[in-house]
């Protein structure tokens, strides 16, 4: 267990910010009472902020408020980002890292701005081409690491072979797997199928994966994503967002006409008295904020994303997910993995 | 309504076929009892067909079979099928457009052998730079139309217009609708976002679409293809089948979870005969063999590629599928949508 880990969070962005930074703050605390090594810089206004620790009864020993009162907006683009965004909540969670020792930035802001900001303040290690955004998706089996989820568009094999790195290496710290699975998602499985850097990347992975850092598993088709053969999934950022965002909206719209047909007559109502722990069961398990939490990989220190419309439950996750990435030491299983491609090995 | 309509079906194609076949074209014409302008031309083992059609109670006024033995194999590839699949069940029926008059073709066998020989014996219309795959997908408003969803990997700006404005006339001979919405997949609403190639699409797209043929809805993210709001939705190959698989594998994974959750204890389970018709309505809705169907569009005949694995329920709506293609007058739609682009204009 590490000795202490420093948490810096961006309390302002999102919806209903603060007052879901902080009452998902208060979840983290309350299920994590005998942690004695989690510290929290909290960037935001200073005054809100403690408004809402005494409605959640937080007290403050291990929260340390920086007072910031600029907050970037939802407008705000990449392009004007880093003139207009400078000392906003964002920027100081980010510079934490920088300035007063945190080992991880969390924010449910702006995306584009912040992987901007990310990228100019703590800077893309070296021998990683392209940082990328990685996501966790549930399962048959559990669950699995998405990337890269949509911050580069275009990419070549270098990159996905640095993202096959970085996933297992994400994977390893999170559920502390020797070994993972990495699979390029493709549209069929065989060899010769797919896009030019695809099929590179293919050849490429394959001696890569000698060198132990993961399993090759070749190709996965997107319908066996969910099947929980792979552990880390590996996609341009162009696929990987058109996967992350149609198996959403796949999943809205099933569970959407389950509803409406569930309470379409007095009946079916009536089955719903039965069969609620279950539905509730089925539920829980699915719920999308147990997953909330997207990481930049690839900078010089981690950046975790939270859903901007997330609730207080959503940014507990995320909480949670920046403190497992630290203790199960993320960096340092990214530096191993690198190690072993091209002419690092 | 057309005088005389000719559907040419591979009765070889598939998993359990010919039965199958024969079972969905039973249902087709039960359904269809005062049609007189509809005919069929089966491609296969005729004595196998005979058998099936005894079974399920065919005569064979409007059915007219042509013995064919060679049938093309599941393992077999595009590389290998010009030379392998001369004269098979499948080779003739896409052929019967040629030789015996047939209006379109339907199979549920080898999809990269049907997709290489429809394209060497049908030829691709002039106009059109690419032929894609098309399907229906269900959303909350009704159906829409998607494309390509895996012919071509790679596609540039002309392609995708060609997409559009063959999405467009599937959607308008399928549906009466004047002038449908067309979309273009993509990671953001924003114009700036996307590759090159969907960039200069956006462009001509909105200029095109004065011309008439349809409106242009701009981009569309992947979660909001169900919302509906758009009829056709445009992407290059492998975009589109990572969504459709995506799709797929999501909807398969929730209504797997859902089951087990509804049967894993007595109340629960106790409930799901008070819901039955409610659950049979909402599986009914969804059920994807009324989706069964995917159209080549591009060719100088079309040509509808059944699921191998599906059903004869799922046949018999490529049956219906193909009939309403033809009833709708595909090959004028696409003809005079294509007379409005670029040059032809």
């Amino acid at each position: 267990m590490k000795d202490k880990i420093i948490i810096a969070i961006d309390a302002m962005g999102g919806e209903n910010s603060p007052e879901k930074i902080i009452e998902g703050l208060s979840i983290f605390l309350s299920k994590n009472k005998n942690l004695n090594n989690c510290f929290f810089n909290l960037y935001g206004d200073e005054k809100l902020i403690l408004e809402k620790m005494s409605k959640f009864k937080l007290s403050n020993s291990n929260i340390k408020i920086f007072n910031t009162l600029s907050v970037v907006s939802d407008e705000e683009t990449p392009l004007t980002a880093i003139k207009n965004s400078k000392n906003s909540s964002m920027w100081n969670s980010i510079n934490s890292q920088i300035s007063d020792g945190a080992d991880i930035s969390l924010s449910a802001g702006n995306t584009g701005v912040l992987f901007v900001i990310s990228r100019m303040l703590l800077k893309t290690i070296e021998e990683v081409s392209k940082p990328a955004l990685a996501g966790l998706w549930p399962n048959k089996k559990g669950v699995s690491v998405v990337l890269d989820l949509g911050a580069n568009i275009e990419c070549n094999e270098k990159n996905l072979i640095d993202f096959s790195e970085m996933g297992s290496a994400l994977f390893k710290s999170l559920f502390k797997t020797q070994k993972p699975k990495v699979a390029l998602l493709n549209i069929g499985s065989e060899e010769i199928k797919g896009t030019e850097s695809i099929k590179k990347a293919y050849t490429k992975l394959k001696e890569v994966s000698s060198y132990g850092d993961f399993d090759f598993n070749g190709y996965v088709e997107a319908d066996k994503i969910f099947e929980g053969d792979s552990n880390v999934i590996v996609a341009d950022g162009f696929t990987g967002n058109i996967a992350l965002k149609t198996a959403e909206g796949t999943s809205k719209f099933l569970t959407g006409a389950l509803k409406e047909s569930l309470k379409e007559n007095f009946l079916s109502r009536f089955s719903l008295l039965f069969s609620y722990f279950s539905l509730k069961k089925f539920k829980d398990k699915l719920d999308p904020r147990k997953y909330n939490g997207a990481i930049f990989l690839g900078l010089k220190g981690p950046v975790v994303k939270s859903h901007g419309s997330t609730d207080a439950v959503g940014f507990y996750h995320s909480i949670d997910l920046c403190y497992n990435i630290i203790q199960g030491d993320l960096m340092s299983q990214i530096k191993k993995n690198l190690s072993h491609i091209d002419g690092n090995k």
